[in-house]
């Protein structure tokens, strides 16, 4: 058995949406209810600066301490905890603890998702 | 000079954003104001299915009765007008009037852009 301790899970389901895209098809009401959930995340200035601080960082992880440092975002470090919180709730980052300290980690899969949705792949052209 | 009416313009200005990816850097302060405006506007189910509707209606375009009943979303046209006018404000749809009807058209720079953000190609790898 690994001492290593499980890379916390998010609580919304990024793998459920993963073959849609917002320019194939009209959203269901249920998909658009779990799409909007992943965006309303990223529709905070503080949440995105701590996302890319985070994602950004060398080895493409960061503590809190890199994190708030990185962004200078004058706001505490219960705050910034809170936001890597509900960032870590739709998957977009992940965490891990060694000894002291929590680690955050962007997860590619989940940014390929969002990216997805956006991609105009399947966009009808004009007639 | 042409007869025919310029198409509307966002109040965004999603170029300047354009080479922005959330995993390349820190966001500066501007930049996430930016940028998160233009995720709040995805982060509502309504608009999402307005928007998907749109974008996916035959030729590309739909006026706003053709996006209303593909949604079937239970709203007014006066709400189903609102929302379309705050995803035109960022650029994510283009309007143009022909006769009684206004027609509404996805931008596909805007949601390139908005991609690109999710854009994982220059994040850093492990050491």
């Amino acid at each position: 058995m690994s001492h290593e301790k499980p890379q916390s899970r998010p609580d919304v389901d990024a793998s459920a949406a993963c073959s849609l895209s917002l320019t194939e098809r009209t959203l269901t009401p249920e998909e658009a209810e779990r799409v909007a959930l992943m965006f309303h995340v990223l529709a905070n200035p503080i949440r995105l600066r701590l996302f890319s601080a985070a994602a950004s960082h060398k080895n493409g992880e960061a503590c809190v301490c890199d994190i708030a440092d990185a962004c200078d975002a004058g706001v505490s470090l219960a705050t910034v905890s809170h936001h890597l919180k509900k960032l870590k709730e739709v998957g977009l980052l992940t965490s891990e603890r060694r000894g002291t300290w929590v680690f955050y980690r962007a997860e590619p899969s989940v940014l390929d998702v969002m990216g997805r949705m956006l991609s105009r792949s399947a966009q009808p052209g004009p007639a």
